[in-house]
């Protein structure tokens, strides 16, 4: 029997091919002009899956784009695993800032460029590897199955509706998901929670049309000025959110626990310089660790109103939007805190302009548990494999279908990535390492071998 | 002899005839595409000129769009009118907002509707009607000679050349210029100021590119949450503007003048109607027509950033950026206050982000004086007209060629307008009412024989 390692050192050029024709597919689930190809990256999963040894593979249609669904069941006595993953990725527009064209992947200092190489085709493909490698080699030490969806970048918006139909087809002890990022491949990390997200979209609205600024401004409130003032009031001078009532339901971390997120190598110099930023900002009393991990937050993600084109124009606006997200952390609920923001604003907007808050998505926080046979398990796993025992971190990001598995399926997740935060998610010239995706791919069997034995 | 009452009543529907003809030209400066139908217009305006009895027409051409000039010199021992107007027209787009096409002139509850009918076509034609009928009447009281470009709504660009060239073929003794309002037909009233302009686009940068706010959000400084603050730092909470020296040059008025411009009619409840408002807004302790007229004002024109597209993106942007103008008065000067803004944006912007202020262009503001023979002369035609005697009121426009005429030419203007505030200019529906155009033409020969009679 080959070990994993013999293995992927014997097979690396083929994972890595076989991840480049999954890259070279413009699987963009939001853009309606890309349906063939996420229907092809469907089918193409489906196929590699059966390559792999996977039974009852399965195309399973939703109202949406389709759920990949596999599995080997080796003895129902035995635990069984599910591995979520996703097979769509963001658009990659805007293209010209793009080094390389986002659906040609290159490798360049080790890295492979591709829309998709992190986020998710690439750490959910190592399972697909891992999973081959146990079948060739006689070494499934447990059940597994898969479920790989098509519409993760889109809010999952028919994931709900299947895994409330399907409750016996993936009825399983524990699930695993490689969608988050490790703090380096020196410094392992497992993500043991993600925030929640209230997203809302404000609408201000001054004068019934625009006017000329020369003849009105001054006398008439200028709902992008507004606007501004309010958005300006939800931070106090501490950097906290001024939204009464937001903090009620946050559970603090204890002092143990703060100090146990702080040992996480972070060394702010490289982080600023990262970012082009001279200096940091977040709420009074936290680290950046802290901030972006364990804290709730609220972003403007986008602003406009008025004249926004080439030139000059005095205008003053009949309107002014904004775009708001709000992050959540246990034990806050989306709901609530949407609630919360629209009587908030709606309350400090002054009587000059009328405000509309209209909620877009949300999706509730989770804690993963760290006492857990299948967190031990994969501590074991990339402890092995990195030889150095992982840190637990809290992930800035949202997943809302980890919150929607426990409620459905009454199932604890473990967060198993192996990217990194630089790797430009979301944005032009997204990169995965090579070395975390071969080193992802020896470290699955393992958490699967140790999953086993620890529930013996 | 004909009264010009008579003259106008005689000739009204030819009047009429032929401001639509030249309504019909589409004499847009701002768009290229329009290039034949500004040339066109130019041509059209001489010919009129020349048919009314002008002497010398000529097509003067600038490295733009020409300005068109005529004369009739009578007696160079007499005063003269220098007439000023614009034949170009602002951009009438979104064309789909007009309830008649731009460019097809309709007459509708007594105003005609069309791009230009008031900015300026329909102001300026007025002149060169009442011409007409002095020239006819042998009713010339004094030398009179006409100024009209083809690029007010560019910015005047190449006139301020044209008139340091043409020094001596300008020579007069007062500009009479109808390009703005009164406050309605039954209460006449002249502009007896101008406000001036400083109009700047700044642009926040914060994290180089744009970022996941799942991942960085709430540790790193948000460009449309930093600018905002600082939008709304720009007015205090008497709103006045928080600029340090803003006001150091603004001329207070006595409050007798305070008195004097409140007594214009002015009903709160039918201005916040017509805007669809609940309330009023503005810098505390003057009114309506004061925060308008003689108090300077800070506007955001336009605002944008980060995602605003349909539906949701959890980005933090990389920048932020708006449109902000001010309107001056007496004796703020453009530069300075362009120069006090930039200086005030980027002391208080935070380290966090990066600030840039970039000046687009500004005018200097004007006070016309209410003590010359040419505002008694329009005052005592005005009043001959309508049956009252004329409001002195204060323009919250900007006209920046009112300033250069004064700084090149050393000549005081008089602003003879006859619009109205709710003409619709820059905007869709623009109109100009029949009576305003006819009783304009009418008033005009009033203007020159009392101003020739105030001078002898």
């Amino acid at each position: 029997m080959q070990t994993i390692q013999e293995y992927v050192e014997a097979n690396k050029q083929r994972f890595l091919d076989e991840l480049f024709d999954l890259l070279r597919l413009p699987s963009v689930s939001a853009d309606p002009k890309f349906k063939g190809d996420v229907e092809k990256t469907a089918a193409f999963v489906a196929e590699k899956l059966k390559e792999a040894g996977a039974d009852n593979v399965e195309i399973c249609q939703t109202a949406g784009y389709p759920i990949v669904y596999g599995e080997k069941i080796i003895d129902p006595a035995l635990p069984t695993v599910l591995t979520y993953g996703h097979y769509d990725v963001q658009p990659a527009d805007p293209y010209e800032l793009w080094d390389t064209p986002p659906f040609e992947p290159t490798i360049r200092d080790g890295k492979i460029y591709a829309r998709g190489s992190a986020d998710d085709k690439g750490q959910f493909y190592m399972h697909v590897k891992a999973f081959e490698y146990m079948m060739k080699n006689n070494a499934l030490p447990c059940n597994i199955k898969f479920m790989i969806e098509g519409e993760e970048e889109v809010g999952s918006i028919n994931l709900g509706n299947f895994v409330k139909e399907n409750k016996e087809k993936l009825k399983a002890d524990v699930i695993v998901i490689s969608d988050t990022s490790m703090i380096s491949l020196e410094t392992p990390s497992l993500e043991t929670g993600l925030r929640g997200l209230s997203y809302v979209e404000v609408e201000v609205t001054g004068p019934n049309r625009d006017l000329h600024s020369g003849v009105y401004g001054g006398a008439v409130a200028n709902p992008a000025t507004i606007l501004a003032k309010l958005i300006a009031s939800l931070h106090d001078e501490h950097n906290h959110i001024a939204i009464p009532g937001f903090y009620d339901d946050v559970v603090e971390l204890t002092q143990e626990e703060r100090d146990e997120l702080n040992k996480a190598p972070f060394e702010i110099e490289a982080y600023q310089e990262d970012l082009g930023i001279q200096e940091v900002w977040g709420e009074e009393g936290y680290s950046t660790i802290e901030r972006t991990g364990t804290r709730p937050t609220l972003e403007v993600n986008g602003i406009w109103g008025g004249y926004i084109g080439e030139g000059a124009k005095t205008v003053l606006p009949s309107k002014a939007y904004a775009k708001i997200s709000m992050r959540l952390v246990p034990n806050q609920n989306s709901q609530r805190i949407t609630d919360l923001f629209k009587k908030h604003f709606e309350a400090i907007a002054p009587d000059c302009v009328k405000v509309e808050v209209k909620p877009h998505h949300g999706g509730e926080p989770v804690v993963t548990p760290t006492d857990s046979i299948a967190y031990k398990a994969a501590e074991k796993a990339l402890t092995e494999t990195f030889g150095i025992k992982p840190i637990p971190t809290r992930g800035g990001g949202s997943i809302p279908i980890v919150a929607l598995f426990e409620e459905v399926l009454g199932l604890k997740t473990v967060l198993l990535g192996f990217g990194l935060n630089s790797d430009n998610l979301h944005s032009p010239n997204e990169k995965y390492g090579v070395e975390n995706y071969l080193k992802g791919i020896s470290t699955i069997p393992l958490f699967h071998k140790y999953y086993a034995e620890l529930n013996k």
